[in-house]
């Protein structure tokens, strides 16, 4: 697809996201327009589409982790994400993201609000946007994970304003073309900081905040039961797609799959099969010890948040730094067209 | 795609349903045959599973709202709409909708009876009847929603194999090139009339038919319980995708996001974004205040079906009047390949 | 998207699978590489996502049929035949289907261990095997249902491990150029009889081993109840996409739907519109008559997989025979440009 891609002008050269397809996310354009053809924009559509999906797997996984009485509240706030999230993405979230106007900088953008496009631009903007904030979304809704049981709907509310702002800014520093990050040679390709470690960061904050909830780590008591495990396991399928004492233990199951999948986003496309069941399989053991760990610790993180998105993630970002190797950057950049704008962020 | 498009003799023009992609739908050409390429076909296609999934979320969104003893009933009916439905407008449904032999009129169409093709016309064909199926189950599906927990099986199996008829006539109205409301000038991209409206009135229709549920609306009798009001929150995840006395209601949650995205369907790919807003908010708050009116007036519409899809449905084609400007259709028809005739219809 | 399709060498033949797409199926090039463009490795893996989504619906329908305080347990087998059987595909199960290195024959393939390509290759063989690999873990999964309630979980990961290297018979037999069911004449385009009776008869063989579930067809022992059966129905619906006494059984509706879709498979993009209903139809009721028989002959089967599966595409395959024509293989193989190869094998 890409090599339909007709850019004038300064051509658009990051690679994101999904299954290795890459996805240039508009906005350094002064000077023309950005053509992208029916296809990309099919592909950009389809796989934000199936992002979005994972509001549904995350709201299984959340509900189904949580005490009976607190389900439909979990995925209420999932509701909340997409539609007060959504609102101040379209406002400044992705200007901030993506905006190449005077003042833009590598931290932050200038442009984009209230996002409206002509005609000719609006099948770029308007798809690269739509993908982005099924991204911007998703990060919203870890958090609603550790926050479970505790935040009250109207600071839930103010929290979902503000995660599309939060969110722009990794999203601009690894992603954007003159991101001080990407500048500085890191690669994510589909989210394992900006959405992951962000995500799981803002979960970690917000639980340290809260304290836990009434009753959790009193001496005496036991674990809160899940309420629902079969939705938390039908959860765990749609979001992506172990053993102690000779039990196998639901919440491993889940921390080390979900833990292995978050940890191959950053490098997906560019690992060698071998080295994604390597990151993997360590990304979900570290997830399982991880989770372990923050439960000694005290933290009250219900759905396993800050060990599959933080452990996760960063093991993630380590990863690419260990196994990327040039000849395969080389191979993503001869497909995505950009190789020299490419080379030379990471040079 | 549109571009790609092939047509011999007379071009297929109607402008319709998904993410504002312009897709065919067939069936005018008296000399010659529809060429779409392989890309327009999988689109179509895509889109159409997307569509189907919906009969996933409708299935939640109403076990989710009646009592649980009939949670079971309300799936079956929506398998039954599938396949019954699926039957009649195989054999009627889609000749009435789309035909063009002789004896056809802007009202309904003659040919297409027990749809076949030949090999040269199949990928077409077959892709836009599958498109429409889903659309016209869909319809199909609201009114299950109305009729929830007073319909017997073998009733809701005739309406099944009717609603299919049903639905082929708006369908040709306003999407068939020769439809007499789009020769009028009405603009329904992706079925506020079509699907909504029509699903809406149905299930109006039918639910004052049949009354309300033993128990409900008698003195001193509260309003029935939703059984699993987290299905029904799911539920409306996989469609789609406000307060009282400080207290968030999950019916008014429902029935204001799903009544914005009913109201947004009819403009949908030529709003600019503060249009959809606008045009959103409105519908949301239109479909909260038509279900208190429904309550009101003691008709017993336990899924709010009526206020979603009939006032949302209402106020989304009002909204074409006010919103559409020229230049918007003008883009609409340069990316469509089919202005002078679209136009023609609209002057 | 055929159309496109460059092969150096050795031209890719295999018909198989989604929406009578051709999709080639790798690997007997010797002398140069297959160049899929990315239209082709876009609908390629987007039918394989949807696949997966099966097990979503699989999760469901087996969850909800077996008795609640099992629904984890099957649920979880669900997670193991995709971990477990993804890794054994991945060593050896997809070049036992696929591979044409020295030692290959038309019954087992030689290659392709720990499956890696270079990056010339890779956009096909990586779309090609994750497509490959949604098939066999789909077998596998049918497998999980008929075992429900009575394996224990080691043993299941031994027959997930077992699970892909099983398929991968089946799938070279068929879907191989050389394979030897294929030279034979026969066709799947779908896997009825890769996927559905490799399924179904494993699973028929496991629920015999095991024997029935304890206190079932005791005498004076009703048939165990079906703990959700709106997870059941919803589960169908995700799959997919009759009366006894005057009554519909839930269990008849199932088996009836999911036996009709089986037996289409073999023949799905080939078939005339009202053969599919005629397949369809005969598939539905055989599958039903067969959920009885089995009852009767006292095999526990809680799930109805052998019926559906095994049933449905005994019929599904037979169907091929009696229904298609030499026009309209003539036709898949001009869309599919490999006519010749493929003639030679049926004649």
């Amino acid at each position: 697809m890409s090599a339909n891609v007709t850019t004038s002008g300064n051509a658009s050269e990051s690679t994101s996201p999904v299954l290795g397809t890459s996805v240039p996310p508009a906005a350094e354009k002064s000077d023309g327009f950005v053509h992208i053809d029916s296809d990309d924009a099919t592909w950009i559509l389809t796989s934000a589409i199936f992002i979005f999906t994972m509001q549904s797997g995350f709201s299984l996984l959340e509900s189904g982790q949580v005490s009976m009485k607190n389900d439909v509240n979990i995925i209420f706030k999932n509701a909340v994400d997409v539609l007060f999230g959504g609102l101040t993405y379209w406002i400044v979230g992705y200007g901030m993201g993506f905006g190449s106007q005077p003042g833009s900088n590598s931290i932050v953008g200038v442009g984009y609000y209230f996002l409206d496009a002509s005609e000719k631009d609006m099948g770029f903007l308007f798809s690269s946007f739509f993908f982005q904030l099924a991204f911007a979304t998703t990060s919203a809704t870890i958090v609603s994970g550790a926050m479970a049981e505790r935040a009250t709907l109207e600071a839930y509310v103010v929290f979902s304003l503000m995660s599309a702002i939060i969110y722009a800014l990794p999203s601009r520093w690894l992603w954007y073309k003159g991101g001080w990050l990407k500048q500085l040679g890191a690669l994510d390709i589909a989210g394992s900081a900006v959405v992951h470690i962000l995500g799981g960061t803002n979960g970690l904050v917000a639980t340290l905040l809260m304290g836990p909830r009434i009753g959790v780590f009193k001496p005496g008591t036991k674990e809160p039961k899940m309420g629902y495990p079969t939705n938390a396991l039908l959860g765990m399928f749609m979001l992506c797609w172990l053993m102690r004492n000779g039990k196998i233990e639901v919440r491993y199951t889940l921390d080390g799959i979900l833990g292995s999948l978050v940890s191959i986003s950053a490098l997906c496309s560019l690992a060698r099969p071998w080295e994604s069941l390597l990151i993997g399989a360590v990304g979900g053991y570290l997830a399982i010890l991880g989770g372990e760990l923050i439960r000694r610790l005290r933290i009250d993180d219900p759905v396993g948040v800050v060990t599959v998105h933080v452990v996760g993630g960063v093991w993630g970002m380590l990863a690419v730094g260990i196994f990327l190797r040039p000849d395969r950057v080389a191979g993503l950049t001869n497909h995505a067209g950009n190789s020299e704008r490419y080379n030379r962020g990471l040079s």
